[in-house]
């Protein structure tokens, strides 16, 4: 169907249009990523300390996510505000990975940085704040690992393939989209979840797209709901925020889920998963 | 868990809060809004002839809409555009659901109209540019017929319950809250659907609410995958553009569902509904 | 320069369309407008008591004011805020207005009203909630009224123009448009003050184009630079809230400027009014 | 009066804090910004050519510039798309200005040009993209040239003063703030112009804050009215793209000036110049 779009992506790289032969599947540590099953990326916003990072690990394994996340650098949104534990924080990321099995995705602030984040990490995020950074884009690209590419605050849908294109470019073509809401005049909720750019860009694009409730919500008692959607709009999967103790958290408490809350999202998720891929599987049969 | 809205809607009215002890059930034509079914209004944009809507009518129906929807005055936003079949059309609607059953709602665009349209309708639809009306709000509300209340373009999710006060001011409490996407800088869709507008509407108030994705999305291939997201949300229903011959459509062609796929959709929906009855079932057990 | 936005406003209305030979200069109560002199309207938000408007009054005429501004029939954004004094405050008005030569423009918020406010006033506001409320553009336009058209917190300059071109459409072609203000995501200001959109409008069409700077702004600590920006972008006027104890208004307060800054304001344009007259003269000059 | 905005920017750095007694003056390349002078900075959007930049340099230098700017890095916004000259672009910029007088700015767009973009630039211009590029943040402040920071086409005035604050807390102070125009629905211009936004900041802050009409209007009809407007709202300068031949231009042509209607715009400013600074030294007498 990625045709109906020409008029809207006119500028869209062909590379990048749908077509029915050809849907791009990310592996990553272990983890197939667009390839049918509902991929959950869970863990806390920062890397804060071993314990608090080897309990969250091993609570998001034993409720089903598949990948671990963790901020190692940080945004520096204000100059004294935390700005993560650095290449500790990845080795603590490589160790949760080691004793639990899951693949391991963490932001890459800087293009200096990504050799060293692509020692350590399954796949390397860009960040909303980032997305249009091309030095980090192209450095990301090169490492070979899987993006995981954040839509900006602002970005259309269409800027958002144009930066995908960009990473493309680089010889790079393991990515996956992630919408996390945009800036409205709305204030409900911290970003506003725009559920319909991921069914737009499963229609126009063959790429993995993933959602992340956490940071469209802002409050943690949405999460749920929008894990939802993003089940119903056909994400392939999601990234959530998980901490121990939410309101000790360094960073983002009040979009992190606690471990209960976390297993009870992911249990009632599971007939929602069967029911998008029972449909997608009559939606789209196998030859 | 109204009570987290706390600061959000610090000004929003204790009657429209949610508690535990009471939802607002609206009961229109037979039909029964917020009580647990959900329920799909469908129709064309606009009364065009009386085949257009009687076939349209039937086929809705038959495929599992409980209410007809269909515009009898339009909004003129060309002077020279078609400005609907006044009451001619509200007959029209009269006439589908004596032969079909189905309840009737449609806008009201004038104050001085309100009676007349409540004489025909079951339920009286404040269109997104008329959320903050007072005029008319107060016309509608006085007829005594249960509302379904447009968010504005620009409304945030406290100033649809703004408006939602004032027709509770006038002793109306049959109201129905209605998402619809807002403007946003996006241009893939029409609108952006706040599908995390449901949500905290949901938990914030004890009103029913419904998505109206054919306005949100604004083109036809993205309606079903909206719908299932409202769904998911926790809609109470939904609103949804039906013509026998989109292409052909006096109004909004491009976002109206053919006969096949209303059909298509409302089927492939079942499961979704089902699905959501019983998770709902679990979140709130009856005492 | 209109036929530069051929592309932009092709669906805008000709009869609006800027051209060499016309301009609309709106004559309403001994006051011209879009004539070259920059018309100041000015007065409270509500009329109040007949203290404060005549007061009011007075301070404004004596500063340079040439319309008196004040609101009779007021949104009511809640059921239990003030809802204007109604056709008291119209008296009201009119009383001032006999006390000092000013012109008097204030809303009509419900098309019942409008003959009555017509009655009593030189030109008719349409709040910018009503831009697209069109029972209410036919009732005022058809009093033959000069009408004070407010953009809506999300319109276009298109849908504005489209707006205009119905009051148009009912044979009253006295319109003055005005920008007030758009809804973003900026939290510094109450809306983003679009000063370009004023430009746009001079270029695309012939009506008189005003700014409303206190509501744009929404705090009166910037009301004077904005209507400096007004000046320079060459708006042909502005409204502006005036209030004896703007701390005890009872509606938009905030916005307010005392009597003794509206005179330093007032003051101080002076000369950028005479500069931009003259700079206008040279653009465009008299063959 | 930066003590009003307390509540808005309860968490802005003292360090940027409006205050009585200082404001900061840059220095660079010989031109003094933020000391009363409306300073303009122009020149084209890329740097093409040594024919195009030095007749640019040339022309703008004539008619009044101070500055002349030109990208050797461009955004890779496709990676198709023109990248600039890279050092070959820089090593132009510096002939200019050896023939002209004018400093030079450019932008850096990867923390690893800093330096090298350093060594030619007498300003480093942080592009709106780039705001929240926290490395390229540091790596630009630490060169110790001064900044021009631009708002992102999404943050709030908060955020800009957030990422400023960034750059002091590296030890540079020298920091220009740039309004460019926000994202919002309205498409007659490329960017909603905040012209508030500069009021707001000039109230807010003690750094110097200039205009860039060119990118908020998205077409050059428009430059020259809201280069007044900038001047009005009490900006310290623009920044404006100007080109020999703007239908030619490699990248930004719509927006681009041409020689004749830079020096026609530079001419008419002169007045309103004029009056911004006599109304200042009113304002704000020298003890």
């Amino acid at each position: 169907m990625g045709g109906a779009w020409t008029k809207e992506f006119a500028d869209a790289p062909d590379a990048l249009k749908c077509n029915a032969d050809h849907r791009t599947v990310v592996q990553a540590g272990g983890v197939t990523i667009g390839g049918g099953e509902f991929i959950t990326m869970a863990g806390p916003c920062s890397v804060e300390t071993e314990r608090q990072l080897m309990e969250t690990a091993e609570c998001v394994v034993r409720a089903g996510a598949r990948v671990l996340r963790g901020g190692a650098y940080k945004p520096r949104t204000s100059p004294y505000s935390f700005q993560g534990l650095g290449e500790e924080g990845l080795k603590l990321l490589a160790l949760a990975r080691a004793a639990t099995g899951l693949a391991v995705v963490t932001e890459v602030m800087a293009a200096a940085d990504a050799p060293r984040v692509a020692e350590y990490a399954d796949i390397l995020q860009i960040g909303s704040r980032s997305m249009e950074n091309y030095a980090l884009l192209e450095a990301a690209a090169r490492t070979g690992r899987p993006i995981l590419l954040k839509r900006g605050m602002v970005a259309t849908v269409a800027d958002l393939l144009r930066s995908a294109q960009c990473i493309l470019s680089y010889g790079n073509s393991q990515i996956i989209l992630c919408e996390r809401g945009i800036r409205t005049f709305e204030t409900a909720t911290r970003n506003t979840f725009d559920v319909a750019g991921i069914a737009v860009l499963k229609e126009a694009t063959h790429l993995p797209v993933i959602a992340d409730p956490s940071h469209a919500a802002g409050r943690r008692s949405l999460v749920p709901a929008l894990a939802r959607t993003a089940v119903a709009a056909g994400a392939d999967g999601m990234i959530v925020e998980v901490h121990p103790h939410p309101e000790q958290a360094w960073s983002d408490g009040d979009q992190s889920l606690s471990f209960a809350e976390f297993e009870t999202m992911m249990a009632d998720l599971v007939p929602w998963c069967e029911l998008q891929a029972q449909f997608r599987r009559v939606a789209e049969p196998v030859a």
